[in-house]
Parts: C-alpha cells; structure tokens; sequence
C-alpha cells in the first residue's frame, strides 16, 4: 500500500549535527535487560528497531566507569576493549539497515550504589537517594565528590565517548536524567555545592556543559552530541532570569549539545502506566523547547498514533519523535506507517511490564510482543515468520493465549480454525479492560483479531464451546487448548502459601465479579496477587458507591505495581476514592460481618467489619477437555495446553506461552541458545 | 603453637559413601552471588575455603535445567558444556587444597519464575508461592508437573550428575529443602496429587528417593551422594508411624544417601540473624537424625566456637560441622584451629550482609572479612598480605575502618600508630552493639584489636583526638582519617529526597541518644534510614518503658531487613514489645507534641501524639581534619579519608573501605580484574 502523504513529514531526513539521521523515528534510550554479558542478545533486539525503519537506535544507560554500577539492576558498561567489542556488534546491527546507533553515556552518582564494584557512590554533596521500595535501598551512602572527582568524571567520559567512537557509534549522549549524577548538579536538592559547580543555576549547569564539550572533544566533532534532560522538576521552579529553571537551564546550554532529548524525572511520570496516564503525557512539560534552542528536540509519550506524531512536528514541539515502549511493541512501526499499514501497528498497551523487567533485573519483556528478546536466543522475528507448515490446527479458547497461537500458527502455513466459547474474542480481557484504567489493554485482542481476520487460512468461530468429541471430530492435525485459567478463593497463610477454608457468605472470586456479582457492601477485598487486578477491582467497587476496604499481604496496595511505575498512582487513585489499606495482613477468617485479619509477620489480630470478601489471590490452570484429549489421543495428532490453563499468569506470560506454543508445534524442541561477555584481554592471556 | 587435642575429633577423616573427607569441616551449599558468568571469581572464593582447611566445599544451588531460573538472584547452571568447564574451575581450586568438591543440584520448582528462561515453572499441584516481598513476587504461577514433566526431572537431575562428574565434582547433593521442587513434593502444603507421588508421606518421598537413585545410577557409584533436607516444617508435623513427618521421611531414606544434610525450612530461621538467634538454633530440630540413620550428618548452627563443634559431635547430633557463614568471615577458621589458634578466628557475627547480598542479586560481601569476592577480583587474600611496604602509617580513628585499616597496612610491614580520640576503641560500635540483640557485632573490633595488640609494628593510642598540627608533628609517610560519619535529623520529602528543617523541641538523631539522652515519652522514631537502627533504637526505648511510633518511609518495619533475615523477627519483637507501625509515612513536622505525617505517594494527612521525636535518618560524612591535612599537606606523604568519613555507610563498608584503602595506600591504583562465562560452543562457532 501507499503511505499516506499526510505524513511524509515523518519520514524526512533531519540533521543532527554531522550525522544524519533518515527519518523523524528515534528509538530513544531505553532499559532492555541486556548488559555486556549478553552482547548478542542485545544487538539482536536493538538491531530489529533498525530493520523495522527507526532512524535512530540507542543503547540504554551504559556506565562510563566502574565507580557507576547499578548493579542487579542491569546497565551496559564502556570501560574496555572488551565491551567495545560487545557494542561493535549492537551499531553493526543498526547499520546494517540505515540507521544511526546511539549511546546513553551514564554515571549514576548517589542512585548508583555499586553494589558490585564496591566503589563509594559519587555525589555533588552527599545527599543520598533515600529508595523506599526495598530492590534499590541501600546501607551505602555517597560521598562527596571533590575537585578531583569531577575532573574524573569529566575524563571518563570523553574516555568512554572515545571507545563509543571506536563501537561505532554515531550519536554520544550525556544524560542528565532521571536522578542520575549529572541531573544531581543542576537539581538544588542534591546540589548543596559552594564551589563553580553549585549555588546558581549557571553554576549548576557548568558540570553537564563541560561534559558535553569533553564528549565532543574526545571525538574531534565526528560523533554528534545529545543531552538528555528531566524537564519536569527544573520546568515546575521559578527563575530570576527565565520562565522557569527549565527555560534557564536550557538556555545557557542552548547551542551545547547537537541534539536535545527531554523527558520526566520519575518514573511514573515519565514511563507512565496507561492505567492512569494518556499518550502524550509530557508535551506540557518540554513544549517550551523550541522556543529557546534551535537544536533539534526528540521526546517521547508513548506515540503510537501517525496523526499525534505528526502533530508533535507540526505544533513545533518535537523535530524527532522519540519511542521506548512503542518501540519495542512493534519494532516495524516506522515500516507500516510508511507502506500506508496502520492497521498493522502493534500498539503498546502500557502495561509497563517492559519496565517491569529492568526492576526485576531481567531481559525485556512485552505483552504485546512475545518476541522482544528472542531475536538472537530463539531466532523468532516480530514480523517474519518462516512458512514450515501445513496441515490444520485447531485453536480452542480466544482469549490472549489462543489468539497469538493462532495468529502464529497460521503465518507458519496452518490452516486455523479459532473455538470460542462465548460471543465475543478476548477471553479475560473482555472483563479485565473494563475495569477502571484498563481500556487500552484490549489493544492485545484488537492487534490479533485484526490480523487473522485478514488471513486467508484463518476461520474465527465466536460462540463455540466444543467437547472432546467434538474436537475429534473436527480432525485437526493439531489442537491447541487455551482456555485460561479461573480464579479461586482460597486464602494465604503466613508461610506465603494459599490454602483452602471453608468459606463464609458473601465470598467471592474475580470470576464471580466478570459473571455479575454485585457485592453488598462494605466490601473487603483481599489481595495476594498483589498486581493490578486486586486494586482495580478496589477501584470498581468504590465507584459503584461501595465501601471498600483493601487487605494485603505485602506492605502496601498494589505492591508488585511497583515494578510497572503504578503504584504511587494507584496510593493516589486509593486516597481519592476512600480505600482503607490494610498492608502486612491475611486474612483468617470471615462469618459475614466481620473479616478477621492477623499480621502476616507477628500474627497480631485485628478485625474489620465487612458484609463481603473478595479475594484475589490464585488461579488454577488445567483444562478437563484437553486431559480427555490426551487421554484419548491414539496417533490423531497432537495436542498442547497453553497460556493461562498451562500456568497462569498476567497477559504477557499468556502471550508468550502461545506464541512459543504455536512455534514448537510440529517443530523441534525448545532450544534457545546461550549469550556470553566478550573476554576481557588480561582474562584471556591467563587462560 | 600446637592443637588443643581435645579438638583432635574434628580433624578425623570421614567416609561419605566412595570419598573420604580429610576431616569433619563442611562448607555447605551457600549462596556465593557468583553465576556461570563469573567463573573465575567463583573458583577463587570456594577456593580459599579449601585452602583455609575445610574438608569439603560445596557450591551453591545450580540449576539442572532451564525451567529452574532463579534470574535476577544469581544461581549456578549445569545445563551445558560451557558450564562443566565454568566448574571445572572451581573443583581444580578446592582439589588443589585436598578437599571435596561437592555441588547442590537444584530445582527451583514454583519458587524458581524462569523471569529469563521464560519457562512456565513447575510445581506438584500448581500451588504457587505468594511471596509478599516484592523482589520475589511474580505475575506468572506454575504448572501441575505431568507424569512426563516428572519424568523429565529425574532425567534433567541424572544428566547433570554425569555434567557434575565430568567437572570433577566429588559428592552431588539431591536439594529437598527450602521450598524448592522436591521439598514442594515433600510438603502436603504444596503436594496435592492423586498419583503415586502424592497423598502418603510415603508417596511424597517418592521423587526424592527416585531422583537419588537417579543421581548415583548415572555416576554409577563413583560419586557420593547427599541429601538435602528441610526439617523444620516436617519435624513440627505428627505421623501415624513415626514420632513425626520429619522422622517418618529420614526412616524411608535412611539408605538412599552417602550424607544427610539438614537445615531449617524459612530464611529467617535458617540463616537466623545472631540480632534475635543464638549459635547451634536448628539443633533441637536435627538433632533426632542420628536415631534414624547411619549415615553422616551434616548440619549448621553459626557454630564459630570449637567446643560447641566438638559438643555436637560427641552428643551424636552431627558427623560434620557444617559451616557457611562463618566459612565465609574465616576461610582459614579449620586452620586456626588445627594450629591452635582460635582467638585468631575471625568470627562470623551474624550479621547476614552474606545473604542480603544474594537478596541483592550481587556477589556475596561480608562485614568480617573485606576479601570476600575480591579473591580473583584485587587478587585480596584473607590471611596473607604482601609484605611491600615500609614506612610509618597513622591511622585517625578506632572504629572498624580504622582498625581494618591499621591491621592491612601492619601487614604490609607499615609501622601503624592508631590514634582514637575516646578511651575505648570501637567507634560506632561502641554504642551500637549495646542496643538490643547487637553484641555479637563487637565481634568486628575484638578480632582486629586482638590482631592489632599481638603485632610489634602497632602502637594503640587511645584518648587521643589529633588536630592537624599535631597530626603533621607526628611526621607518618601516610596518614589515614577514618573518623567516622555523624547523624543528621533531617526529614525526607515525597520525592525520596532528604532535606534540612527548622525542626521542633526534643529531635534528636542516634548521636544524641549515643551521647547519653533520654527522650521524654511518648518518642516517635521515624527511619528513612530503613536498616536495623531505627528499629533496634525503638526496642531499646520501648525496653525502657516509653511508648514508641515507629514511623517510616518504606512499607513495613525494617524494611532493607528483609535482605538480612531480621525482618519478620523484628515485626514480631514490635508486637511484643507494644511498638506501633506507621509505614508508607513522611514526617511532615513536629510541634513537641503532635507529629505530623503524609502518606509518601498520597500525601494524605494524619497524626500522631509524641513529646520527642528520633530521626533516624541520613549520615554526614566529611573530616574537618582531613580537609586541613590536604590543604596543608605539601609534599608530606599522601593522606586518605576512608570509611564512614569517605561515604556513611553499613559497617560491612566501612570495613571494607578501610580495607580498600589500607591496600592502596602507596600502591597503585585499584584495578580489578572482569571475569565473564566460558562460551557455550554453538555461540563459539558463530564467531
């Protein structure tokens, strides 16, 4: 198809000092689990942005000395000829397809505990980052960089931007961002310094300044220079001479960098969770940008839509448009907008569970994309599915699960036919989306009944409950069962296992609440999954006029909401609605008026009145119809349990479970390979 | 000097199964941090225990298979090639020294979420574990093991046994404990099948017994074979044949292993903290194991003196000495012993900072011994210090950086002179270990002082504050400040920040308190500082009959706690103790009478009465002296600011910064060395 002229402009090449970059598609930096331990894993996901048309395609934070270690959390590193070599591989990839490879130099400072490299943190005043969620607290207090300190900082990185120049690389950052060193300068908060670095706002910005001129120094101006900057806090204080200390500060740098790249301070704010945040949430906070620098500005808001992007251009607020988390949804964005493909767009959803991995320490991962760092360790492709097959295969269950097999499934050649049992596809998230703040995840339904009702060899049959008879009768050389998994009301005990009760009246599941139930109020509800779906149903209740109060085993509501940056928001949503926490508690009992609770740690009692329960605690997977299968089967072709009714999980583990599914169907066993650093020279003459 | 021959028993050589240990000393499997990624540093640390003199050294858990994926909390794998060669280091290391090389084969069954493998994890019956701390909670619950997937296991157990062997591993352990998959089978919590691995105690030690088996037919006998075990749960449970579950078990297994290992069930009752757990605390659970079995028994208890090791042999509760804690704060501790030398031990104080490291996701540090990890890394040796230096060394300050300091720079043939400003030494220990349950911590400043007194190159000036005139008089080559950090009462915003504030009346900070205060009740301590101060400060004020509040930013008491094991004993000494929680909360002010507080993510508003207020907050680092001694130094030798004076921090980095320190001081620079995993051969031919 032809693109839609209305928005060439996207597709314009732009200028970034000496590089030029193709288009206005500028994968900014982003976390991807991937350090330099697994350099080919990391080239492999970085290299599909490239081959799917962005123009730019960045690293995520990579640490210019051992003094910053971020350690379990993953970062990159750039202190070696080893991890030259690991990055060579990342910009061959890039360029490979046109594009340019950027890297995010970083120093973490007092954020950086290095709890690896055992080095005491950096700080412009010893002012440490007091964490209240547990994986980034610390025993380890900054100290107080002096005179000497600064002008290492300064020589790492011109000695980093020389090794990035060496990797290849063609656009070099300096990130004073997100808490980190460099954004602790030009921050009053942590910025108590009496010498040229501190007390004003000129003398605040002095640090990142020079750091921008030794980058570009060390490179003798062939490599460009980006800043990235948090906006939000400088853009919120006043200034004597400016707007605000964002106008200010952006003013003296003005002409510094080749490329300006501006963002939130926080996590929530800035990689907001589309429960309670729409695209494009931080336009109000960089929109000044243009007006003060004529440098180009790339930011990012979760841009999936042509037409807000084009308007980001348009309006004057953006020249380049930034992606993180649209990027790795659908690393073909820039391709399908410009082959006139909109309706292909995998839209990222939101659900933050990319984020999510870098809290837990891990690769990326992406509901919506089951393939994000599987490119290399198992070969898979977003877009590119190796036709290998024939023959039929019938996918019962269209919710998450059964939608992405069967989409799978067919690109690999298979006839499909889809069984669901109810009228309309989406499964769970039929329900789920309709709670409070959800919406957008049914772009996971939408993305996949888009596609294979395009699909030739694909039948969708809506309202088809089928017996294991009936599936035999079918005669499908395959059969994929994913019928998901239903929720239970056992409770927890203080061991942090669930167990069965008797049950009191008025108990209810999440299950019961999708098929109708109404509590009578007040309501408790007792989370021990302690994800979104506890505090949404939280939400629901309060909003029907009921009293609701929250209970948790964990030590605060919404507590793995941590990882997806929803959190704070969901304290915010709870305070506003009236929600009482109960944290640190299960619940032992309830008769129908009263739920009785004990502290999960000391077991101290206490009571809270109550007409219903409903927990949300643990689902059971497993599925009658395909043990009769199994049982059954006698050579008639095989048979597999997916998704939530193999082992439940959110809506990404059940994507993934039938995405690699409907891969190995037919096909060999499961062989990913294995990732491994580049050997350090000195490591290697000794072996 | 000679052995105390009534320790002769704990050097008698043992036979386990076809391998004789040389004596009773058993490094257990212990969480190391150190993955297939870091071959090296692994081989060096186990090394040194072997070199140190224990008998047998173990690895820790080491993943049989690919559905076993602790990420991010380090584990070993034997998946592969690359992975035999990765251990081969390791077994050539503790095979050097005359010892057995034994490794713990694991499978991590529900509690192992395969967060990077992205497996669907295994279970008995689907029972998932709810953990509440959030850096272990999951989105995704396991799978019912199918008669195949048990099959499979066994399998997966037996060719990694011959990958073990092929290592040159001696002993290979079968892990029934601590949640993991078989102990799940062991548990009637976790085992709800029908089939013959369910129902029965006899069932459900089915697995074990078959993966034993399993584990000697593929090594065809040439290997022993342990069992691990959890005693805890199963000892406390009644049995229709046995006086309990746990007896019933060990009676069906008494045969099947060359070596019972037993520990306790839960974290926090295993790797007790010494803050609330005496010495040799499983002995009332494991001590019946002997009655039932002739096999050797391994178990640990903290045990760092030699008379209670010797007790437990002679009472017949154990064959060997099981060590991990104290292995890790005195490699040499069998050496000292067999040499006479226990007050040269290093003792383990119980601190847990070992097994908070494995929380944290990074190699294992330790407040007793600074070389722990830094083996391979700085080429650190725990007993021997290159003697390259000369010349005279004063030390500033007699707390734990200073004396660690001093004693590294004796070693190195400095003439040290410690200069301590009070009349004891000991510093921040002084005060600290008096609080409740912390004597045991003195432990850091007995072992140096005893150190420091024995050397003729030491002087110990006590009673001695130094001003930078007199510290030039004294004339030192090199002089090295470690006077220590002080408390500040600074509050703590929403933005995680700490700021100064005018304050109230009676706002004290740990100092105070230290300098002798006694706050008027009712007190509200409130800690940003979320390690073990501010609640060892509430019990010692609640010990003294005030009411407390305990107040804090994070989501429960204690909440970096959760790393070192202490949490939930610290919860239940509040509840005992009458102390009251008020978690997720910023002090806002304080009045003298009321404090006011905000929900930190809400910012919604409450209060609490109190007539004095304990900010246990953030640390100043910082040395007037230092400062002066810089300005003025001149050509006067180098001078060094070091532990909580360089960057406040735990004493595990205090002790480690002195350590660090004293290592440099007139050397080069600190250059460690990077290690990186071998490549896994399909990987290799791709380059």
């Amino acid at each position: 198809m032809a693109r839609n002229p209305r928005y060439d402009v996207l597709f314009e090449p732009v200028r970034i000092g000496p590089k030029l970059a193709k288009n206005r598609f500028f994968q900014v930096p982003h976390a991807s689990g991937m350090t330099n331990a697994n350099p080919r894993v990391r080239a492999a996901f970085r290299g599909m942005k490239a081959e799917g048309g962005w123009g730019v395609v960045s690293t995520g934070a990579c640490s210019v000395d051992p003094s910053s270690d971020d350690s379990p959390f993953p970062n990159a590193t750039l202190w070696d000829e080893a991890d030259i070599r690991a990055h060579a591989l990342m910009c061959d990839a890039v360029h490979d397809h046109g594009a340019l490879a950027a890297v995010e130099l970083w120093h973490g400072g007092a954020a950086a505990v290095n709890r690896t490299t055992r080095a005491a943190p950096l700080s412009p005043s010893g002012v440490p980052w007091m964490a209240t969620h547990v994986g980034f607290m610390s025993s380890a207090r900054p100290k107080v960089m002096d005179a000497g300190d600064i002008r290492d900082l300064i020589r790492w990185h011109a000695e980093a931007a020389v090794r990035a120049e060496q990797a290849g690389f063609d656009i070099l950052y300096v990130y004073a961002g997100m808490g980190y060193l460099p954004y602790q300068f030009l921050m009053s908060d942590y910025n108590h310094r009496t010498d040229a670095y501190g007390g004003s706002v000129r003398n605040r910005v002095r640090l990142v300044e020079e750091l921008i001129d030794a980058v570009r120094e060390a490179t003798h101006g062939r490599c460009a220079v980006a800043l990235r900057m948090s906006m939000q806090e400088l853009r919120g204080r006043p200034s004597e001479v400016a707007e605000s200390e964002g106008h200010e500060v952006v003013g003296y740098l003005k002409d510094a960098p080749d490329l300006f790249d501006v963002k939130m301070d926080y996590s929530a704010t800035d990689c907001a969770a589309s429960r309670y945040t729409a695209e494009g949430s931080h336009a109000p906070f960089v929109d000044f940008m243009k007006s003060v620098t004529d440098k180009p500005v790339v930011g990012v808001g979760r841009f999936t839509s042509p037409d807000t992007m084009v308007s980001m251009i348009r309006k004057g607020v953006l020249d380049f448009i930034g992606g993180a988390r649209p990027s790795i949804a659908d690393p073909f964005l820039p391709t399908k907008i410009s082959e006139g493909r909109e309706e292909d767009i995998r839209e990222c959803i939101g659900c933050n569970m990319c984020i999510s991995s870098w809290h837990d320490g891990v690769f990326v991962r992406c509901t919506q994309n089951p393939t994000a760092g599987e490119e290399w360790r198992r070969g898979w492709h977003p877009e590119i599915v190796k036709r290998d097959a024939e023959g039929e295969a019938l996918v019962v269950g269209g919710g998450p699960a059964g939608l992405e097999a069967a989409l799978t499934l067919a690109r690999r050649g298979f006839r499909v036919s889809v069984a669901e049992a109810k009228r309309e596809f989406g499964g769970r998230l039929l329900w789920e989306t309709a709670l409070p703040g959800l919406r957008q995840w049914y772009r996971v339904a939408d993305y996949r009944l888009g596609q294979l009702r395009k699909m030739p060899n694909v039948s969708l049959f809506a309202e088809s409950p089928l017996t294991a008879a009936e599936v035999k009768e079918f005669g499908a050389d395959h059969v994929v069962v994913a019928t998901g998994a239903r929720w239970l009301t056992d409770l927890c005990g203080p061991n942090e296992l669930p167990h069965g009760w008797a049950g009191g009246p008025r108990v209810y599941s999440p299950d019961d609440l999708a098929a109708g139930v109404v509590p009578e109020g007040p309501v408790a509800v007792f989370d021990f999954d302690n994800y979104y779906l506890g505090t949404a149903i939280a939400e629901a209740l309060a909003d029907r006029g009921l009293a609701v109060s929250y209970v948790t085993t964990a030590g605060a509501a919404s507590a793995w909401g941590f990882m997806t940056n929803e959190q704070p928001l969901v304290h915010q949503s709870f305070a506003k609605k009236g929600i009482a926490q109960h944290p640190l508690q299960i619940v032992a009992g309830f008769d129908g008026e009263v739920v009785t609770l004990a502290q999960i740690m000391s077991g101290a009692p206490s009571e809270i009145a109550a007409r219903s329960l409903v927990v949300v605690g643990t689902r059971a997977g497993g599925s009658a119809l395909y043990e009769e299968l199994v049982a059954a089967r006698g050579g008639n072709g095989s048979v597999h349990l997916t998704g939530d009714a193999l082992a439940p999980g959110a809506i990404v583990h059940a994507v993934y479970q039938g995405h690699k599914t409907a891969r190995l169907v037919g096909a060999g066993p499961d062989r990913p390979r294995r990732d491994a650093a580049f050997l350090p020279a000195d490591v290697e003459a000794l072996a």
